[in-house]
């Protein structure tokens, strides 16, 4: 007896060993939208009728219109991501159907990259391979002091090193993780204005991290003024909307140590562009590592931060492993599969109130 | 009554913190190169006669003409530098003139680095920096695997990472303890050929890291083809020199997997750059990062490795950060201020027998 099968779209290739499962799947009737690049809109629009699954991306919006034009049948949109800006949650709420998503399984490759930027932020990395780049390597002299950053880690003569992490969540305590083994003395953080210190939290990475290293001295919860002011390095770590909008700002940056650096891996709506261009240009911070700008992938040669030498950024490639997006890939569609077979999902967002 | 003031030259402008030490020192006569690049030779000569102590760099050469010109006043010659390549050890012996040298304090910024250059030859650093520099991130189409490079860190789907040390001296160890935090499964390392295993060592490491990271398999000491089939990252760290002249060569690059990271922050003669560009351009391995490069200064743009995408080269920053460069200076000074003072020297190199 020949049961229906259910219409699952997939808005990428995400390569024959992921999707491999669904093409298996006797109960799956499968669409994959071929090139390695970005989904054509009208294609997605077409071929969603009559979906009852969609795996997408962060860049392919999951609207009203898109939800209309799948129709009865959609019980699951499932995205490759960690975010869901892209996704009209409401519009899910509204017809019933679950959302996948895919965190945790980035957090070591966005980890990395922080703790990358971090260093390349300080010791002067974008400048030192375009020089390289260019050509320019025989011209430098050597001095004393020629093409010195602050350090990350602590040293004979400086062996005090606080970072600080604005929003420490999952993310923020696996780069604190990485951190500890570069002899750093203190962790301070800031969550949601008003949200209480997570004092158990906060005594066990004290307790963990000091096996490691003993003269680190804590994990604290601190306003954000202070965090501003104390942190050698500041890491953004916490969620866009509009609640964190610009919440790195002039104000915030004239706090800094002059030679502090601050690193964004998390959203580019957090930071102020124009006063962090500012900042930089004015030395009242030593540097800034970006993988995230407000107003992405519109940011052009002549975008105020990228004409910064001290400002180093890269292209949103936070979890851009093949291992962790192979993760992510593997996680987005087994969702699907789970909801196709009344199992629960490996990382539901609940999109609405039992 | 007076005493003999001892000549001490200086061929860099270390900063007044540091210099302020031998200034202030009433039995030392000081003269400093006055600007903060390349001392020049002829003044260096000139100064030199009757000089007690010399204060130099990796970038002064210190021959028999130099040594015969200071003359038979000369103790001490004090390099602000690990290595003394540059310096005439069978000259200083045969005149019984003691070398000072800056161990240990550069070890970190020298671990930082090497992290930082494994990270960036893993996640295509360059090319990520160089593509929004050249105002490319509009044009980038988001897609599954686009960017993405191996990850340094494990990750669900694959847990397990071998790094590997050619070289396992004390900048070894401080970048494996870096490492710890990145998950990583198991380290590997060589040394100089036919040197029994550091047995002691290996056990130690091995329960400290375990601590950290209950996953963490231990140190084992390998053979060099072991070590370049195993390393998912092979750090460089072991000295220059006749001995280790092109240990990295085709055939050790031929035994590489071709997802592995190899990254030198040693000297550049380890390294032969021809079988590492070809290693690059054939894909026998993923990337490399360099701090240094065979004949440096004088790699331009059309250096081989200079012209591989997937090369990360910064030009000899190592130890560059203040704090270290002024530790480096400040022992530099106090291994010149030992000898006045007929004290034991804070770093000093043996250059002959008892």
């Amino acid at each position: 007896m020949a049961t229906q099968k259910s219409k699952v779209v997939v808005t990428r290739d995400l390569g024959p060993d992921v999707l491999g499962k669904l093409r298996e799947d006797p109960s799956v009737d499968l669409f994959v939208w071929p090139p390695d690049c970005g989904c054509d809109r009208n294609w997605l629009l077409e071929e969603a009728e009559g979906a009852v699954g969609l795996v997408v991306t962060l860049t392919d919006k999951v609207d009203e219109e898109l939800l209309t034009r799948a129709g009865a049948n959609l019980k699951v949109v499932s995205t490759m991501s960690v975010g869901y800006e892209h996704v009209d949650l409401a519009g899910l709420a509204k017809r019933g159907v679950r959302l996948g998503y895919t965190p945790d399984v980035l957090n070591g490759a966005v980890a990395d990259l922080s703790i990358m930027l971090a260093l390349m932020a300080g010791r002067n990395g974008g400048n030192a391979l375009a020089h390289v780049r260019n050509g320019e390597w025989p011209n430098i002299s050597w001095s004393p002091f020629g093409w010195c950053g602050p350090q990350l880690s602590g040293t004979v003569g400086g062996p005090k090193k606080t970072v600080g992490f604005l929003g420490f969540g999952r993310i923020a305590q696996v780069t604190l993780n990485r951190l500890v083994g570069f002899e750093i003395t203190r962790c301070i953080y800031t969550t949601r204005i008003g949200s209480p210190p997570k004092k158990d939290l906060e005594d066990s990475l004290t307790e963990k991290h000091r096996r490691v290293n003993p003269g680190f001295e804590g994990v604290r919860q601190v306003d954000l003024k202070t965090l501003a002011r104390e942190s050698d390095v500041l890491f953004i770590l916490a969620p866009g909307g509009a609640e964190t909008r610009h919440i790195v700002n002039e104000e915030l940056l004239r706090e800094m140590k002059r030679t502090s650096v601050l690193v964004n891996t998390s959203r580019g709506s957090l930071v102020d562009s124009d006063a962090l261009a500012k900042a930089l240009r004015e030395g009242w911070i030593w540097g800034a590592g970006l993988d995230v700008v407000e107003g992405e992938p519109d940011v052009t040669a002549d975008h105020p931060l990228v004409k910064q030498p001290s400002c180093v950024i890269v292209p949103h490639i936070g979890s851009a492993t093949f291992a962790t997006r192979t993760d992510m890939a593997n996680t987005a569609v087994a969702n699907v599969l789970a909801v196709l077979s009344n199992k629960p999902m490996v990382s539901e967002k609940r999109v609405w109130q039992d």
